[in-house]
């Protein structure tokens, strides 16, 4: 295996460590708890895991841990610094009891159900030390639901002496990872389960989890591309650049994005919701920027669009729902020959407020919408280029408006796409010590008997010595809601808030960047050797919502 | 303007200059020069800048230069160290004298022609070290061919008091540069004109020029975004992703990044053509190597394919030229009505090649192909997104494998482009070190009283105190070339050499990088702060030339 001069020197970084996690470690119970909401419900589901208390790891007598054997897990989207939890729980397996193994489950929750695992020794992990990726045992999608799944783990963890599973996931593997450690402690079967909170989205947060693992280094690779194409827009003053970013429904990493970038426009899906916005208005909202900053001489900018901003239309999300109760196994439609005839059979079954937001969509978004559908049936939200639609409709509008002789300036736009170029990316500083963390923390819960706990760690805006480890019951960020039709208990997702902080900073800065010549910022590339200043940095977010 | 910890901290980096500039500099006269082709020609055209000699720079006594005003000029496309240039000539002409003045000229040559001009000062300047980006005063592209351009510029520089001009710009450009340089000559207006190799695309590059600035910077933001997706796609493992890559004619953006990254497979535009492939061809290639890695169980992988790639299709570089010869200004063509019309029009008009050859392409890219064109009525190759052409093709291929039982993978393919997003990057200690040097190169060809030549900085895969420093007489580098119909003095551009070292090394590993699991490399981002050899490391492209 080759490897660029940056892996190799990177291979030899040691993650920073709370105070509390560099020597000996002992565990203190704190507050007991109760979940978000719910309470009732949430108890009556997790009679074992529930009210259990907070955990805090401070230094102190550490207790004598015999051999065990540790099955990991990653599972879902792809997060920088997934390879670091593992390599901090390997390497804290290792410190209390040399003989102690670990296993890694290959491909996601599936390699669990069908015994698809590899012994993780100290070759393999020095090979992924600080690296992107998920690929030392690889990640899937499948979820651990149900209890034939469960059953099939215990097999194998007996079958291989494996005495705890470490989950890593978003907020659905580790409510998963919840249920899977209620329904062990159930059976009696001495397996204990604890959860990592991943996922780049941001979406994983709340009072006790301050951010997940990968948003930083995401946002940071994005924020990137994001400052060296304004630098391009300002050079070369002639190109819009319309930028989405990956991360599903939540619109974090887009405002981090602004944060750190300062673009003309930047749009939050939550506050589109909020203010029930149309698809028009804001295209509107574009124009009206695009109009002014050509009157100003300025005929580039660059506007910042969420994954997600399609569901969050009220109006596009009622048309969505529509399509997909009148389309699913739809024999009819299906006996269609052509596009138009699609087109018409589609405007006659749509109510009429849906079929007025079907009509002024640009062709080419309305037969996808119809087309492209997932094997359910439904259409597939994240494949819709909402940044070419835009560009598309805000043309349109421009060209009403010149012809009108209220707008005099050149449109020219671009369009770009940032998702996979950051999900994988080597770890920041700030990922690859918090990830490891991480992992050090959830192996001294395995230590402490504890399951139905997720891994934590606070305090991040701190120098990372500072920060604070512990443990949260996975019960007490839980609430029900419904999903698929069905009450289910869940950790809540976090959207943003546009009470927040960072919400609060872009709003009161927004205008000012939306006119301005030369309000960009230009974050350049992660840096990894440099002053801590430079190199050692939390997302603005995070430092937003902990200046409060 | 609010910067962030990057900038700030990259202000202050201080380029390393070759020894020869580091203190008082002599210039040395070496050999007479004659063009690489058609002498005859090119000495008749430029009877007063040809067969100038070579300049080598060495450490010596230095002539007092008396205070002279200086302009200079961004022409084209943005590269990466621009702004460093500008920052070398600005340092040189002030430390041989201290009320020398620069000009900048405002949006590249027209400010030459328009009189739009600023005086850079110690205050802009600083802001602007180190950074990427053409914003200090802008690029454009007009170009400098005609005497009443050629006489405008004289009146600004008498205005002005500016006795030398310095172009940085590309092939083209440098041309133009001297043929001003020439033309100031014979009117004995006392202005000298000097040229800097400037372009991502690496296509100026020859005996003298071992590369152009710009290209080092582009492709390790290229190759950082390309490792990252090479890294989720073996840790999701399924998707294949097609990744187009800027680089106008010139394969060597596509051919630097394959080396850095090892994808499975990278297609260069010049082997294409030396070879006589068709679309079939390439996408048949692409298809056997899916097939063989679905066999292996690895449904994932990369594809890199430069921008150029069509035109290098020598059935599709007919076929768009019987499209520009026939759609040119063709009013019948206009005014048909529907896409099918235009279609069958367009069928029977063309040639019996050329027509199979677009009946065979999807419907989208054909529609592309005949409508949106330039102002010149010219298709837009750089518009067509051959990444998707490519995608769509290979697919169908793929299914009608699947029908005949011989391919049982899975293809789920994802498209990326990559241009805006490494043109203006922050320059890497390279491309800084080597433009700095560059413009102050500058400054001594302009003491010295030089005209009509390009700043030279040579041996550039040692340390930077080992470069050479000198000039090179544009007339060198020339030929002539048929352009737009006509005989023209030209700098030769670089295509890809298929019996270079560069290429010969991928083509004696791209079967291997095709096939494995694991020959992925993952450069990650550019370094400013580190060891060396992670930091100041030059091209693979360069180390593989110059260890011949």
């Amino acid at each position: 295996m080759q490897k660029s001069p940056l892996q190799i020197a990177r291979s030899t970084y040691q993650p920073k460590l709370p105070k509390a996690l560099q020597g000996k470690v002992a565990l203190q119970e704190g507050a007991l708890t109760q979940s978000v909401a719910d309470q009732e419900e949430i108890k009556n589901l997790f009679p074992n895991t529930y009210g259990m208390p907070l955990i805090h790891m401070v230094e102190g007598e550490e207790k004598q841990m015999p051999a065990i054997n540790v099955g990991v897990i990653l599972s879902g989207g792809q997060a920088p610094g997934g390879h670091n939890v593992i390599c901090g729980l390997f390497d804290g397996l290792k410190r209390l009891n040399p003989d102690s193994k670990l296993y890694g489950f290959l491909g996601g929750p599936s390699g669990l159900i069908d015994h698809q695992y590899m012994l993780l020794t100290k070759e393999i992990i020095d090979d992924y030390r600080n690296t992107g990726g998920f690929d030392i045992i690889g990640s899937g999608r499948t979820k651990l639901e149900e209890t034939w799944q469960f059953d099939k783990g215990i097999e194998i963890c007996k079958e291989l002496g494996i005495s705890a599973i470490v989950i890593i996931g978003g907020d659905d593997s580790n409510t998963n990872a919840c249920v899977l450690a209620e329904y062990y402690l159930q059976k009696g079967c001495g397996i204990q389960v604890i959860g990592c909170p991943k996922t780049i989205d941001g979406d994983l947060k709340n009072e006790m989890i301050e951010t997940s693992f990968g948003f930083d280094t995401a946002c940071k690779v994005y924020s990137e591309l994001i400052g060296n194409i304004q630098r391009d827009a300002s050079s070369a003053k002639k190109y819009w650049h319309f930028i989405r970013l990956m991360g599903r429904s939540a619109s974090h990493i887009a405002l981090e994005c602004a944060l750190q970038s300062q673009p003309n426009m930047c749009i939050i899906s939550e506050e589109v919701e909020a203010n029930n916005m149309t698809l028009n208005d804001i295209v509107n909202q574009i124009v009206d920027m695009i109009v002014a900053r050509a009157e100003a001489g300025l005929n580039y900018g660059t506007v910042l669009i969420p994954e997600g901003l399609i569901e969050f239309i009220p109006a596009m999300k009622r048309l969505i729902q529509e399509l997909n109760d009148m389309l699913a196994d739809n024999e009819e439609f299906l006996a269609l020959d052509t596009d138009d005839e699609k087109r018409q059979y589609v405007k006659g079954m749509l109510s009429p407020e849906s079929r007025e937001v079907y009509r002024d969509l640009p062709k080419g978004i309305a037969r996808q919408l119809t087309m492209d559908r997932d094997p359910h049936g439904n259409v597939q939200v994240s494949l819709i280029e909402t940044e070419k639609l835009l560009i598309e409709m805000v043309a349109k509008r421009l060209a009403t408006l010149k012809g009108e002789g209220k707008y005099k300036g050149k449109f020219s736009a671009l369009n770009h796409f940032f998702g996979y170029e950051g999900r994988c990316a080597i770890p920041s500083n700030f990922d690859a010590d918090y990830c490891y963390s991480i992992g050090m923390v959830a192996t001294h819960l395995i230590a402490a008997g504890k399951t139905g706990y997720m891994a934590l760690v606070q305090n991040l805006t701190a120098p990372a010595q500072e920060w604070k480890a512990g443990g949260v019951p996975i019960t007490m960020m839980m609430n029900m809601e419904r999903r698929h039709g069905k009450l289910k208990p869940v950790i809540q997702k976090a959207l943003v808030d546009l009470n927040g902080a960072p919400f609060q900073y872009f709003a009161a800065h927004r205008q000012e960047w939306a006119s301005s010549q030369s309000n960009y910022i230009y974050p350049g590339p992660i840096q990894y050797f440099g002053p801590a200043s430079v190199c050692d940095q939390p997302t603005h977010t995070l430092k937003l919502e902990q200046s409060k």
